[in-house]
């Protein structure tokens, strides 16, 4: 401490200074020109008239406070945390709040100790580039229709949740569990309340009476709001709202409407799920920042939903502003409506330039998390639906998550149904423990023909999930994922091809170029099968399990109808 | 926390139903009409229909979250905390920061353990209607210009810091030892922020580099601004600006202009020191927002800072909104211009209405406090002060509390300097150990004519200061003060008068009814002696040994250049 303030007084020299920068001040709103005195990786001033041992000309950029994400799985990078890292960090961010809800519903809590451990071994000249915040998953499983890698229950969480890993209670997905004060959800929500740990939470569509009792159990975000209308029924209730920029949530801008100059305060930036194109490409949170500004929402609100807000929302010391006594992590961005990231620093040491990271890194071991792709043995029969008379068929919808359900008539040849025109076939093996469960279903909307196509990626159960018009096919592509320990395949007549995500079937241990150019060559080989436009055709099927987003999903247990909270039979008069 | 989701739900009927209110939402700055519901002491819903167990009709008052006052010394209320727990609680406030520096400086650490034991006993109805954060005193003693009645070195502020008693460390006022990175100043500095607690600031006039210091050493509050303009700085630099409505500061409008929609989020409310009459009359966190509501404020800025900003800044979980999972912790007032406090609720429980507290309160032993004025015999003699030619004489200045430097020309007659026309003495006397130690100067502007007056509070070290042109008059008082345990005493010719303050010499164990009488009457008394208009006669005194307020103080070790920051000679060209 002797040493801050001997800096900041200017009788030592400090280990760095930022020249000719313009200083963004988020407490006042306001940009003061000057230099940024950082001393111990903490900063000591904004003025004039440093010494520092290293100078950065900032040559008139702008200087932001790092931006911190407030809610992301890291794993829909399909990146390792250290491909993630490289990538995040050369778009501003300091921080993250990763839910490592994925990998944890594959591995358990050894999938998170793997994230964290990944994360905390990037060091570049003394810091860790990233900082992470890890939640712990709280719906491990995320509802009661499904088989997860592991089931995390209320006593383990009271436990796990004591450990340094961890800093809070992940999404509270299953509201259901909540609004029925189910017992072990509460044990759950209980024990962060009793160790003060913040609890994150996924309300879609809640309000009124139900969101006053999720609230009510001291949930404090809620990342899923669709308009200005929800947003503000949200914040209303307390609830801090992540705007969320995913790569498959386009409604950042008309969320972000809700924001005014009173309550721009509790609204935070967050990701959710971001694939490694987005964040190469188009960024993180410095793209949610571009968006809303764009969209109409001051610069000085914009940045402090990035930043101070944020810090203040989970308690983050030192974190979220440019003055004395925070942490020297800053972003140089060339304007305030752009936000193109030219230099980034953290704790006053440069960690990337201009688009790219200073730093490199290895790979953290990976063994406690490969090899998690586990099947009994299927073949084509397997995938054979004996169907007649009405039918529910899952209808996907394109630039969306929602499905519908359709009643088709249909009859079946040989003890497999026929499938009508567009229709194809839906398949979820459970593929943890090799126990055979398997559900199929119909699915509309869709588009493919002449083959079969499958991923690893299964929310939020990762489980297999494969559609296809050719039991023959289908059943090649669950072979291959298999093999491939996970991934995305394809097989389509000779034709087979698979791009292994060999981090619990989510994730590769693959540089981002190369996870990106496999995933769009993949990708375009599935859309070539005829895969409607606005779909995409393999991360449109990870989301077919998810059993908390209306109307009907496929888990390998059956059909889930969301609205009514139960498994439904495909045949419409099986009803028990 | 069932019960609280069965509430919320409608399944289980609430404790506590407040129909008709007009509810301000803090997080949004709007006002909706509708009932409040309460369970188990915490908010479960805003909205209608609910059922509850006890029902209050708000009649269309506005119900706010309870005031929470940022940082006050109860001590300066002159009351006993249970008497002050009844006027601050009738005024709304549920939480107050308290900084029991006073009492510590006088005591030690059982001070403020008699502090927080004395609040934590008022019990009514199962809730404690006053919740008090208890800061541990950063500055005991406050400068090295004096003899307080206890020494917290660095040392023990780490020890006492991780006791629960405290919540963090209280005001730094001794900037210069935080500048200057004296040693122990920052050992008790890096214990709260190793133990991750909040230290609170002080920082009178302090910009630019020094400030840089000031806050780089992790300091995070401020509540010494003068103007707009000391605002910004203070603001700019991290520092939450806590809005002083004490009795003798009357800033508060004009630092009140700095608010915008976009920093009003870093501003908080605070009283510091405020009187019983005060108290009673005007209020208390409430007079604050009536008066810089009525400076142009908008009332919904000016919430924030009476509730929800206090709360972040201090991180008092479940404090400072009306929403689901935060206390029910209510204040129902009729408008929001005047906030006239119609009815308070603590976690559910009505505890003042109209004005008066609805719990009565007894008196925690003060066994620990009491009988703590120890001085060495004096006589008139030892009033005598033997000078002749240029003397540094202290002017008080009327409506303030800073003093000035005049230079007389004296002579003296039998060893005792011949008192010039409006000038009388001044002596502070050792109070503590019976050390013997006393020191005299002249005063100028003060205005006592035929006698004298004292009293035992003299910030910071609260030894006796009295002044008077009679040495004879002035050993009187000393002996009332002596008797009286501390308090308030007048002598002049043959009338001689005492007020009490038993409670370390500070505080009265009265109501507060009979404090703010007698305090009045004594005080009248005095003022017939010639006091000067614009000059509180007791009140004025308490500030003289305050060694951190420019230009000269007198303490029990000589008289002080706070600007030199050093002690100097009464008489010129005595310098070393």
């Amino acid at each position: 401490m002797k040493s801050l303030i001997d800096a900041a007084l200017k009788r030592e020299k400090c280990d760095l200074v930022i020249r000719g920068a313009k200083v963004f001040n988020v407490f006042t709103g306001e940009t003061e020109e000057g230099e940024i005195a950082v001393k111990d990786g903490v900063i000591v001033g904004i003025g004039s008239g440093y010494e520092g041992a290293e100078v950065y000309e900032a040559d008139g950029a702008y200087a932001l406070p790092s931006f911190i994400d407030a809610h992301i799985h890291v794993e829909s990078s399909m990146l390792s945390p250290e491909e993630f890292a490289l990538l995040s960090v050369s778009r501003g961010t300091g921080v993250v709040v990763a839910d490592p809800h994925e990998i944890v519903n594959v591995c358990g809590i050894a999938g998170a100790e793997y994230m964290k451990e990944a994360f905390a071994r990037i060091v570049h000249v003394g810091v860790n580039p990233l900082e992470v915040c890890m939640q712990l998953p709280s719906c491990v499983p995320a509802s009661p229709f499904e088989t997860s890698g592991a089931v995390i229950d209320g006593r383990e969480t009271e436990q796990e949740l004591a450990r340094e890993l961890f800093y809070g209670l992940g999404e509270f997905m299953n509201y259901p569990a909540v609004l029925s004060a189910d017992g072990d959800a509460l044990q759950k929500l209980a024990a962060a309340k009793a160790q003060n740990k913040i609890v994150d939470g996924h309300a879609p569509a809640l309000a009124g009476d139900g969101l006053n009792a999720y609230a009510a159990a001291g949930i404090k975000t809620d990342h899923e709001c669709v308009n200005a209308d929800d947003c503000n029924e949200k914040l209303k209730k307390g609830l801090y709202v992540q705007l969320r920029n995913g790569s498959s949530a386009h409604n950042i801008e008309e969320n972000a409407k809700a924001m005014n100059e009173y309550n721009y305060r509790r609204f935070i930036l967050c990701s959710d799920d971001r694939n490694a194109y987005d964040l190469k490409h188009n960024g993180q949170i410095d793209d949610a920042l571009r968006r809303i500004v764009r969209s109409g929402v001051p610069a000085s609100r914009a940045i402090a939903a990035a930043t101070l807000n944020t810090a203040e929302c989970y308690g983050l010391k030192g974190k979220g502003a440019l003055a004395p006594s925070y942490d020297a992590d800053i972003v140089l961005v060339e304007d305030l409506i752009d936000f193109r990231v030219s230099a980034v620093f953290k704790r006053g040491i440069p960690v990337a330039e201009n688009g790219r990271a200073l730093f490199s890194c290895g790979r953290y071991e990976t063994n406690a998390v490969k090899s998690t792709v586990r099947i009994e043995p299927v073949s084509e029969d397997d995938f054979r639906i004996d169907l007649s008379g009405k039918t529910r068929v899952m209808r996907v919808k394109p630039n969306g998550i929602l499905t519908e359900e359709e009643i088709y008539d249909c009859e079946s040849e040989n003890g497999d149904v026929k499938l009508p025109a567009g229709v194809c076939k839906l398949a979820v093996i459970e593929r943890h423990f090799a126990s055979g469960n398997m559900e199929k279903c119909l699915l509309s909307g869709y588009g493919l023909r002449g083959g079969a196509l499958g991923v690893s990626i299964a929310h939020d159960s990762h489980n297999l999930v494969i559609v296809g018009d050719d039991n023959r096919a289908m059943a090649r592509v669950a072979k291959l994922l298999e093999k491939a320990g996970g991934g995305m395949a394809i097989a389509e007549g000779t034709f087979e091809k698979a791009f292994p995500l060999d981090i619990a079937g989510l994730m590769s241990s693959l540089p981002h170029e190369e996870v990106i150019k496999e995933t769009e060559e993949i990708t375009a080989r599935a859309r070539r099968m005829g895969v409607k436009e606005g779909i995409e055709p393999f991360m449109s099927l990870v989301f077919l399990s998810l059993a908390v987003i209306p109307k009907l999903r496929l888990t390998d247990r059956g059909l889930v109808d969301v609205e009514k909270f139960e498994i439904v039979p495909l045949q419409i008069g099986e009803e028990a």
